[in-house]
């Protein structure tokens, strides 16, 4: 199925990677569990920034509440110590505690010590509401779902209808999951930038591609409800200032599509930095990290709004039917371009 | 047992309510579930703000995050939207999805429209670590108990070793659940501002009474780890941004117990005004709302530092002995009272 | 001279007032001092937010700080206090000095017990950097330009090369002030969100139309140094969280012109409301205020965007040639409008 | 003149440096410009962090705003991108704009490209109101006497009523300068951790002493409308984050002398480290910085809550008698120290 710039709309002008996906980061791993039927429409979507164990080796991470209409868990310690030490899940409004328990397991698993005789483990999980599309009231991800979108995570990253994009809604379209990624050269070498996100934001008619065109569906639905969380990726080596500063981005990419944040809307923006590793018990008092330079930021800035714009396009362009609660639908992007 | 006051020890000048309690706030009402038993210390504690439907007549909310070492959900949306739509939870850190989905089934058995014809609902939920005392990794606490604990809910409000605060601990003593409130003269009537707190907090050797006084357990435990949550309740009109401040100050009630909001401290201020509800679905696109002056603001300000200073100072005298997992052991306060 | 709208350039949906301008809002006023010559294109621009002193009864007001790379004066208070208490002053960086002190003196004049028997006052002034125009090391902006500007505030908003506008560039073209504004009926009545830009950021070649057309000058500049000053004016009854969420979306206008606030740019929203005046001293402790329903607020966010989108296209469809220090010099818009 | 530790009241436990002073951390300077007479008792204290150019090599730093009522500048741009370029002023409320036009010359003289060839300086001054003992009317702070501030710095702290603290009030008894520091060691070596304060907060009757005693002057005067300004410098390597948490700990060395944040009080601190100095142009775009363990930061939470209380309470023992604008005066805490 073609994605976005294979239909000649491409946002912005840096290069993307291999993949045009988040995973171009190296180590970066995205896994599904997609749940359908008797009026489901839902998942997991698990993003598992590095191999091993992450509590012990945490990321320098940061957060950007774009708009704060949202019910996810962790990100007040994100914000507070810059780090992150757990996989990023991403599901249903109602699926968050189960996901969060999920997590709080793994990582006792992986680290028996947690609540004994070290600290506790900060579950990251975001949420987005596919209520239209789905039966939210049953509460239907597990702890077990979530496990295994984990287990399933590897550097090909399926887009549209599956894992927490599920049900999803965006501009009036069926929404979802979608990735893209931006490289640039410092020092030398080619790094990467790259986003995910879950698309299931904008009212209908507000969709503005990159070549200017207004997309709305043929019949107009109700008021947007929706969310956007936007996942940011990075190796390139950012303190968490840089970082937060790096996300806020994300909300430019954002409003390009025609969006503007709206009161109902949970706009959230995650990011992480796969450098500076922080190890949970340091053996020294001062470490070494390495920082670009905030005279090169406004490459990352710009990496940060076109990969997000391009992310959620591919959300939509990748997105497949599906046969919501209640008979809803949401008509597909792709039916539109294939007609425009 | 004699509570703090009862011992000479009076933090600051205000007067305190009848039942010096978050619950001198008419309509306020407390509850808890207590676990022990098997290497479990933990509960749940509900501070249900009024009675009624929350989710359809919301109350004014503010957060204050004064060090985010914590794993609280929730918080968010009160920041951006400044409303509170569910009963407050307070239990342990690995207990939040439990509660988190016990406050979203209420919420639906209230409000059926919810996630399926109106948007979703927010399940504020806060959290300290009580792992020394009691196994945190049993997650003990089930959806069951969060819904006893806002059922059991009154007037009345039981402190020390119970609910949420079963297994905490403060400065090296037992700690736990502790309240009290302030009085002022507002238009010629009596208005109440009200605190609550779970108590893990403080380095044993910092503890400072009103008196001056320091008071110090015989054997020096290990490092602080511990948190706070304050939760702050008042019937005086304040808008969102006047009850932030209001928050900020309980940190200025905690820095006077002598402890410095540690790295490992999750000290997080939660308050709502039982004034100004606000409807989820408004019949008019305007609403009058009652304001206090900020002339006035000091003394609501003075309020919230006496009365969380006193209601942790509640929280050590009020706390009895807890056989933890393991054999482990935190020394009474009101032991060191009655020897000094 | 057209304005954007008149080259069918047309952001957005909503109606645009009758001036199209900031001073669609009842009681609002703007004015400029221009200063030019000897290397000197830089000067004052003036919003006087409501007639009658604005100490003694002042305005809801909050900010937004997108980028804070900037060096304007009073947001502080702004954000604390949720109030304004006098006009607000655009200048260039190293004119705020003067400007600050004009206010107060402007202040102490029309309310002499300030300092004395009452409070002081707090003066707001934003900036941008026009060096690149404008020989800004001479500092050429005095307390006496400051008062001139307020003097001459009316209702009719020269936009472009003028006041603080005069030396500042946009996008690689020449910039300077521009305004527009929204309609939308509340309760029966029509009200207004204006906005003025002191539009100086952007880089050459990133400028994207409401149709689609990039605009790049010929000769591309250097990086962008650039910033923007947003102030947002409404007669809407609004709150301090209300009304920042309200600049918030400001951001979204700009994003949507290309830009993706550059690490250098201060990118700066300042808003305040003409309902709901506060009382320096009051003479109850509890007031009334009316409150728009957040139901309602989608539409003001879509304004905030659709307003600031088309003031920083009017500041660049408006501006005229400067001859700057050492013959530098900025291509117009305008001719670019002419030849596409 | 005995210091507040001569008196045998030592706030905390941990160790102070030679000089008991904020410069003790290496290289950091401190001046005053004190001006009396007709009525004025105003003044200005420059902090100089480091000899040398500070736009071309600027120090990491970072903010805290307690409590938002202040006029402060520069510090939006310090919060943003985490460096401090210019000397720190502190003055009176009025003498804002006269100190920042006297830091722009300054680095304007040592980098003649500022505003030219590269970006423009951000001046960092901070006030407390010294109206009730100065004529803050008469805006007698000139560039000159904010000039010769910064000439005068040396490593011996004047403390009391000099500088910006000529006409400060504090408690109720006369305020001003005060100036205290705390060491540690880190990997082997001693590090330092110092605050000066410019006083100017807090209620009569408020004021709590190390050993509980509360200390008020004998006739009460008004309410309580001044602020307090914080100034932290270490040598200890930290990032923005770190360093901003480590000013929010100053709160807690404020609120343990009996303040709490009063409505009226600009609270505000503001923190600096001489390790990783920052290149205004760097040669490489990835820089090695030191970092801190956070496993070791709550000896910095402590030093800085010890440090500040320390400080103030020099201001307080160290202050002068002064004769107020129409006969006004204060009385002094060490008059009160000899009596009780």
């Amino acid at each position: 199925m073609p994605r976005t710039r294979d239909h000649g709309l491409i946002p912005g002008i840096m290069p993307a990677g291999r993949r045009n996906a988040i995973t171009d980061v190296p180590g970066v791993a995205v896994g599904h569990v997609t749940l359908r039927g008797d009026g489901i429409n839902t998942g997991v979507t698990a993003i598992v920034p590095q191999p091993g164990n992450l509590f012990e080796r945490k990321l320098t991470a940061a957060v950007e509440v774009i708009n704060g209409f949202g019910k996810s868990a962790g990100l007040i310690q994100v914000a507070e110590l810059g780090t992150l030490e757990t996989p990023i899940l991403l599901t249903n409004t109602f699926g968050v505690g189960a996901c969060v328990n999920a997590l709080i397991r793994r990582a006792i698993r992986e680290t028996p010590a947690i609540g004994r005789e070290t600290s506790t483990v900060n579950a990251v999980v975001c949420e987005c509401n596919d209520g239209w599309l789905s039966d939210i009231q049953a509460m239907a991800v597990t702890e077990a779902h979530a496990a295994t979108a984990i287990a399933e995570a590897g550097p090909e990253v399926a887009e549209g209808s599956v894992g927490a994009g599920t049900g999803m809604s965006c501009f009036g379209f069926k929404g979802g999951i979608g990735t893209a990624s931006r490289q640039m050269e410092i020092c030398g070498e080619t790094r990467t930038l790259g986003a995910l996100v879950l698309a299931n934001f904008g009212k209908a008619g507000d969709l503005t591609l990159p070549d200017g065109r207004k997309a709305a569906p043929q019949e107009p639905p109700e008021t947007e409800k929706g969310s956007i969380i936007v996942v940011l990726a990075t190796d390139i080596a950012l303190d968490q200032r840089q970082l937060q500063r790096v996300c806020r981005r994300a909300g430019a990419g954002i409003a390009r599509l025609g969006a503007f944040y709206g009161n109902g809307s949970g706009d959230i923006v995650l990011g992480f930095t796969t450098a500076n590793r922080i190890e949970h018990a340091p053996e020294t008092d001062v470490a070494t990290q390495m920082r670009l330079s905030d005279a090169r930021i406004d490459e990352l800035f710009r990496a940060a709004c076109e990969a997000t714009e391009e992310a959620v396009l591919n959300a939509l362009t990748q997105a497949t039917a599906v046969e919501g609660r209640d008979g809803h639908r949401r008509p597909l992007f792709s039916d539109w371009l294939a007609t425009h």
